[in-house]
C-alpha cells in the first residue's frame, strides 16, 4: 500500500485533534484513501505534555526544520495560528514543494492573497477548510457543491464564543460580563477574548467565503466590523418581543459590481434558519440562484472538530498526490485570471431595517419630535413601543424601521441624540429578514 | 480553452434545470473550472415542448444514441428516472467509456452495486450526489469531509413531500388527505404518491448514504420502511404537548458488527436540530467521533436545487478529466476491498423510546391493566396521560416510554390489543431522543 507523509507544524489544541485522527483512525482512513496517510513528524516547542497522543519515538520534535527539511513529507500542516511564524513556515513549505493544510484564518484574511500567489507559483496546494466553521464544509461546498450556483448572499454565525455569549444573554438574562466568565470557564473563549468578542475572528472568516463565493481577491481591511460588548440583556428582551433574536452575523452579498461585507449583531426573526443555532454551535446559511437556500451547521471550532477539517484537506491533498491530479482546484474557487478587485460597499451605503432604542425623557412631544426627525431623513417605521416608566424620567422607546440607508440612519440618529430630552446616545442594532437585502 | 462535452439524457424537470444551468451560468462556470463545459446534447422523446433553454439548433434530438455514440461526449447525465431504460443507458455509457451522472435513487438503491461494478471495471466515473437530499452535499460530506471521522449516525429528513404533508398536519390540523391534495396542488407530491408517502423514497436515500457511511454494500431490500399514511392529527397533537414533532426520519446508526436501518415517522424533541425543517425542506444530521453533531438543510427535491447538484458532478468530473486524475475517489467511499456485507438489525431488536395510544374504555383498572402488560414485558413507562372523557366510552391513553425493545413492545402491544376494553389497534411511534440511541 502506497504511504503518503504528512508532517505536522505546532501541536496545541487543534494540532493534537488532527495527529489523534491521523493516528487514532489510521485504519479506516487506508480503508477509505487506499493508501497510508504516516504522520511522520509532529513540530512543537513543548515536547513534554502528555498530549493523550501516542506518538511512536522520533515523531515529537521541537525542531521545525526536521519538518520542513524532510524530503519524504509532501504535506505539512500548520496549526501554529497567528501571523509570524506560521507564515513564514509556510512560506518555506511551499518554496520546498510540500502541499501545505492550515486553519488559519487570521493569517489567510491578512496575508492569503500573497500565499496563495506562492502556492499558485510552486504548483502546490494550500488547503484551508478548517479555517472556516470548523467542520461545516463550508469551502468545499462553495468551491464544488455550488459550482454552478450564482452565490446571492451569505449570513453566517461564525463564531462559537459570540454565540455562546449571546445565548447566554439571550436564555438566562446573563450581562455580557458575566456570560463571557462563562465562556472562558467553559474553555469556549480564550483569556483574551478581543478577537472573538469584537468581531475580528468573524471578520477573518468572512474575508475568506467572500473571496470564493464571488470570485475576489480576499479583502479584510474594508470589511465593516462591530462586535458585542455593547449588547445589553435589554435588547434582547426588546428583541424577543418582535420574535427576534440578536446574534452576531458575518454577511457578505453579492451587489452587481460591489459586494456587502460586515460583521456586526442582528436580529433574525424565527424563520430564519439561523434563529435556533445557539450555544457555541456555528451556521451558515447561502443563497444561490439554483439551490435557493441552504444551511450548514456545526461545530466551528474545537479540538476535533476542526482537527476534522483539517483531515478532510489532507485527503483531498493525498488523493491528488495518488492520481497525479495536481492542483486540481483553483485556491480561491476562480480561475486565478478570473478573479477580480471587487468593491466592498461602505456600510453607510448599506439598505436595511434597524432596531433603535432610545431613553427619552417622559413627557409629551418627544415621541414625536424624534419621529419627526426619522421622517426627515426618510426613515419609515414600522413599529413603536414605548416601555414602562421609569422613576428617573427616562423611558425606553422603541423602534423598528423598514427598509432605511444606513447614512440616512446616521444622520437621524445624530440628530436625536442632540435633543435634550434623549439622555442616552440611542442604541441601532440592524435587522436581517426576508425583505432587508 | 479546453471544451468538455456534456450529454444529457432525458430532458423532465431536473433535466431542464441541469441544462438551465450549463448554458446560463456558462461563463461563471468557464470562470470557475477553466474549462468550457458544453452540453452538446440532450435527448428526450419529447423535442416540441418549450423548456424555457434556448438550445442551439440540432442539440435537442429524440434518439438516445446521438449521446451515447457521440465519441466527443464524456459525460453523460442519465435524467430519466426509474429502473428501466435509464439502467440500460447507463450501461451502455460506461461500455463506451463514458463518465456517468445521476440522480435516479431508486435505480442506485436497487441495483447501484451491479452498476458500481461495472464502472469501476471500465475506469469510468459514476456520479450520484443529487439523488440524496437534492443541493445538500450529503455525499460529497460523507465521502471527501468526514473522510477522518467514523459515522456513528445519521438521521435524515430526506422527502419533502412528506415533510410538507406533516407540516401541514402540524401546523394546521389538516388531516392526511387534505394535506396530500395540497402537496399535490402544490406540485410537491406526484400524481400517484405512494414512493414519497409509503416511505420507499426515503430508503432508497437513506440505503445509499449507509453505505458510504459505513463502508457496506447498497442494501435497500433489508431497510424497515413505514410511511405516514397512518399518522392522525390527533397523535400530533399529543406529540406536541410532549414538545415533540412527528417527521418520517431515515435512521442509518452504527452498531458494531451490524447497521440499523430504517425509515418511519418519528417523534423528534425541540432540542433535535431537524425539528424546525418545515415545509418541503430536508436536512440530516451526521453524528461522528470527531465532528459530534453536524447537519445539512436545503431543499431536497425540485428543478433548480437538485440541478445543481447534478451539475457540482458533472464539474467534478470534468476536474478529473482536465488534471487526468482518473477515478479519483472510491465510487461508494471505501475502497472496494474494503466494502463488507454488514448486516442490518431487524427492526425487532432496536432498542429505543416509544409513544403509544390506546382507545380503552373509561372504567376503573384498564390503565393498571395495559400497564401490567406492558410491566411483564420489561417496558418501563416514562409518563401516562388520560386524555378527556369520550361519549361512547373510550378515552384515549397515551403512554411514553423510556428505553425498550421493539419486540417485547410488539408482544405488549398484542397482548394489550387483545383486551375486551380496548377498542382500537394501538397506535405506535417511535421516538428518537438524546437518549433513545
Amino acid at each position: 500500500m502506497k504511504q503518503i507523509h504528512v508532517g505536522l507544524l505546532g501541536c496545541g489544541t487543534v494540532g493534537t485533534g488532527v495527529a489523534r485522527l491521523l493516528i487514532n483512525n489510521r485504519d479506516l482512513l487506508r480503508a477509505r484513501v487506499g493508501a497510508d496517510l504516516n504522520l511522520k513528524r509532529v513540530a512543537d516547542i513543548d515536547t513534554e505534555t502528555d498530549r493523550g497522543v501516542a506518538f511512536d519515538p522520533g515523531v515529537l520534535v521541537s525542531d521545525a526544520g526536521q519538518v520542513l527539511n524532510d524530503p519524504e513529507i509532501q504535506i505539512v500542516v500548520e496549526m501554529i495560528g497567528g501571523e509570524g511564524i506560521a507564515k513564514e513556515f509556510i512560506h518555506q513549505a511551499i518554496q520546498k514543494g510540500k502541499h501545505v493544510v492550515t486553519a488559519n484564518k487570521a493569517l489567510l484574511a491578512g496575508k492569503g492573497n500573497e500565499l496563495i500567489r506562492a502556492a499558485r507559483k510552486a504548483g502546490v496546494e494550500l488547503a484551508y477548510e478548517a479555517s472556516v466553521g470548523g467542520c461545516m464544509p463550508i469551502i468545499k461546498t462553495l468551491r464544488e457543491s455550488l459550482v454552478g450556483n450564482r452565490i446571492h448572499a451569505m449570513t453566517g454565525i461564525l463564531n462559537g464564543t459570540c454565540n455562546y455569549i449571546l445565548t447566554k444573554i439571550t436564555d438566562e438574562g446573563s450581562a455580557f460580563e458575566s456570560a463571557l466568565a462563562e465562556a472562558q470557564a467553559e474553555g469556549f473563549a480564550e483569556a483574551d477574548p478581543t478577537l472573538d468578542v469584537e468581531g475580528y475572528d468573524t471578520a477573518h472568516k468572512l474575508a475568506i467565503i467572500n473571496a470564493l463565493a464571488y470570485g475576489m481577491e480576499i479583502n479584510l481591511s474594508d470589511i465593516y466590523v462591530e462586535g458585542i460588548t455593547g449588547i445589553t440583556p435589554e435588547d434582547i428582551d426588546f428583541a424577543r418581543e418582535f420574535r427576534y433574536k440578536v446574534k452576531l452575523l458575518a454577511i457578505g452579498k453579492d451587489k452587481g459590481d460591489r459586494v456587502e461585507a460586515r460583521v456586526h449583531p442582528t436580529m433574525i426573526r424565527d424563520s430564519n434558519p439561523l434563529f435556533n443555532v445557539g450555544e457555541n454551535l456555528n451556521a451558515v446559511t447561502i443563497s444561490a440562484d439554483a439551490v435557493g437556500e441552504m444551511m450548514l451547521y456545526g461545530y466551528g471550532a474545537g479540538m476535533m472538530p476542526t482537527g476534522s477539517a483539517v483531515v478532510g484537506d489532507i485527503v483531498d491533498i493525498a488523493r491528488n498526490i495518488l492520481t497525479g491530479a495536481g492542483s486540481r482546484l483553483p485556491l480561491l474557487s476562480y480561475q486565478p485570471d478570473a478573479i477580480r478587485k471587487i468593491p466592498v460597499m461602505p456600510v453607510e451605503e448599506i439598505e436595511t431595517n434597524y432596531y433603535f432604542r432610545f431613553a427619552a425623557a417622559d413627557r409629551p412631544g418627544v415621541l414625536s419630535t424624534i419621529a419627526g426627525i426619522l421622517g426627515k431623513f426618510g426613515i419609515s417605521i414600522a413599529s413603536v413601543h414605548q416601555k414602562g416608566r421609569k422613576i428617573d424620567g427616562a423611558v425606553p422607546i422603541v423602534m423598528l424601521t423598514h427598509r432605511a440607508r444606513e447614512a440616512d440612519v446616521n444622520k437621524a440618529l445624530a440628530e436625536i441624540n442632540g435633543l435634550e430630552a434623549v439622555s442616552e446616545t440611542p442604541v441601532l442594532i440592524r435587522i436581517e429578514d426576508e425583505n432587508s437585502d
